[in-house]
């Protein structure tokens, strides 16, 4: 049996174990996953560039699981009523090949990608962080500001987006976090007093949603919209102050908002991937001044975890349903023993 | 909402279009998409190597459709009760990016090899050949028997495995197809007077299923187990005897019978690929003396036929269940409403 895990499935799981327990969860089993990096397989996404979008297949595994994740990312779909990124994972037993998780991924990417921007701010920003920016109010926003309640006492959320409606949304849903929400008229005016700025702008093509003038020293910058080739958010100069910290190199080179510095400008700029902040092999903030960045494409690990963690929990609480997708058989060769007499017609 | 077929569900469909009108119908679903080769979007497929086997996810893309499977090969399995080969596949909309079918194919994968080996016998085998030989008698024997049906007049199967209880499995199986079923204590023996032989076993490393003195003129091969680097089942010498038709090189080179060839013993013996024979480039068996090979390892477009078909049958017939995997929502957008104020916790 594969036990499948809908969007009410994890709506149901989320409100048991509560959404600060999640996230908290998450990142102790990103802290856990990123630590035995060296164990895991890794291979950058397959990418599919199709006419209106992007489709993906993220796949990673070590010697206990192999997991992938289908993504896709349309930036016009919202105009015909569709989400801009869907996603479904899988998880299977290395030991026999058998999936035996097939999970909705749509609220889990987003869960996921959030966890990992708070663990990065985690490793990356100061201490005392308390005022949060966010520039781009997609699908992400909410997200990306819960998880970070899970690492900073974050208690003022400063916010910008150029459609009044996505303005007007983030307001709403974020009303009755105890948080002090302040709407910026521009992006400039978000950045400043930020101490950890996160942009997650749908803009196609290569941006400067914030401009390097704005960057003040010791701030924390996590880039999440510059995740494909071609597509960035921040400006040259800023990835030239700042001390990079990325996912995984082979990936991110082609992806992230690195992909505009020349092989000497990253060996220059890139203070190294996220494993090597969170087993200590590399430093994370090494002074109040200093200007960090983690530049965020999204990798099979965070997925891979969120699929563990996911398991583990709807084992708990006992969400989902188990589906004949994978076939028993008293003798495992006797497939065609399925279809009863029905091949004789 | 997405589509999920299982495996009772494949049972039904099967039980109401008939297996012998399944196979035709995919053959010609697979001879139509081969027709498109140059619209679809190709890779080898992604092959994890793990300790007791391989795991594999083979996508595949046109301006359709957005076509995945996993699948897995573990030959030890069975040991533990276990199928040596699970699969599941995944059809999406290349317009949105949404899956919209997910589905069991263990069951398809056997049928769609079977379906493919059988377009190969039909493209290459001798028009009036009667008997079909099958050495290996796993999983897939009965069904390269049962696809063969569609395309040729076969009325006398010659078979042979080395386990007893597989040859009591395949004769108890097939004793009501109407056909001649002749049980052979060797493979020579099995070989002798076959015109189409197909070699379908699991047998790691390089073995000689076939030796090269029983392969008279005249015969076609369908080499379905070598299927990965190291696992090939014919003798070189046959090899370069045969006139050789693969599925896709780029993979075939790494995976099929062929990998023991040299670049220059590849451009001497291989013919073509499949397509090249559905759309006339090349010519298919062009004596009656000839002996022509299919070097079969499967590719990821016979899965995209397979799912394409599965998803036209299961609509018409009303069959597989629907499930909220992807969220709707009436502001895409607004995605944590999904979780309504689950995320205020």
């Amino acid at each position: 049996m594969t036990k499948i895990i809908t969007i009410p499935d994890v709506e149901k799981l989320i409100a048991q174990h509560g959404m600060q327990t999640f996230f908290r969860d998450l990142i102790g089993y990103l802290r856990e996953d990123f630590l035995y990096w060296d164990k895991f397989h890794k291979i950058p996404r397959i990418a599919a560039h199709v006419p209106n979008g992007i489709i993906e297949l993220m796949p990673i595994w070590d010697d206990r699981f192999f997991s992938y994740k289908y993504v896709n990312g349309h930036p016009n779909n919202t105009e015909s009523g569709h989400l801009t990124v869907v996603a479904l994972g899988c998880l299977a037993d290395i030991a026999t090949g058998y999936p035996f998780l097939l999970s909705e991924m749509t609220l889990l990417t987003a869960i996921r990608t959030a966890a990992t921007s708070a663990l990065a701010s985690d490793l990356l920003a100061r201490r005392d962080a308390t005022t949060m920016t966010i520039i781009g109010l997609g699908s992400q926003s909410e997200f990306q500001v819960l998880a970070h309640l899970a690492v900073r006492p974050i208690d003022t959320i400063r916010y910008f987006d150029l459609d009044p409606h996505a303005m007007e949304r983030f307001r709403n849903n974020m009303k009755e976090c105890g948080l002090q929400l302040i709407e910026c008229r521009t992006a400039e005016e978000a950045v400043k007093g930020g101490e950890i700025i996160t942009t997650a702008t749908a803009a196609v093509g290569h941006q400067e949603v914030v401009k390097d003038a704005w960057v003040l020293p010791g701030m924390h910058i996590n880039g999440i919209g510059g995740d494909s080739p071609g597509k960035t958010e921040l400006s040259l100069a800023t990835l030239k102050r700042a001390r990079i910290f990325i996912e995984f190199l082979p990936q991110t080179q082609m992806e992230g908002e690195i992909q505009r510095l020349t092989p000497e400008e990253r060996s220059q700029h890139i203070g190294g991937e996220l494993w090597e902040l969170i087993s200590n092999r590399k430093k994370g903030r090494q002074s109040e001044e200093e200007i960090t960045l983690y530049d965020s494409v999204g990798f099979a690990l965070e997925d891979y975890s969120t699929l563990r963690l996911v398991h583990d929990l709807t084992k708990k609480y006992n969400l989902g349903n188990d589906f004949p997708i994978i076939p028993k058989l008293s003798d495992p060769k006797n497939l065609i023993s399925l279809l009863k007499n029905h091949h004789l017609n």
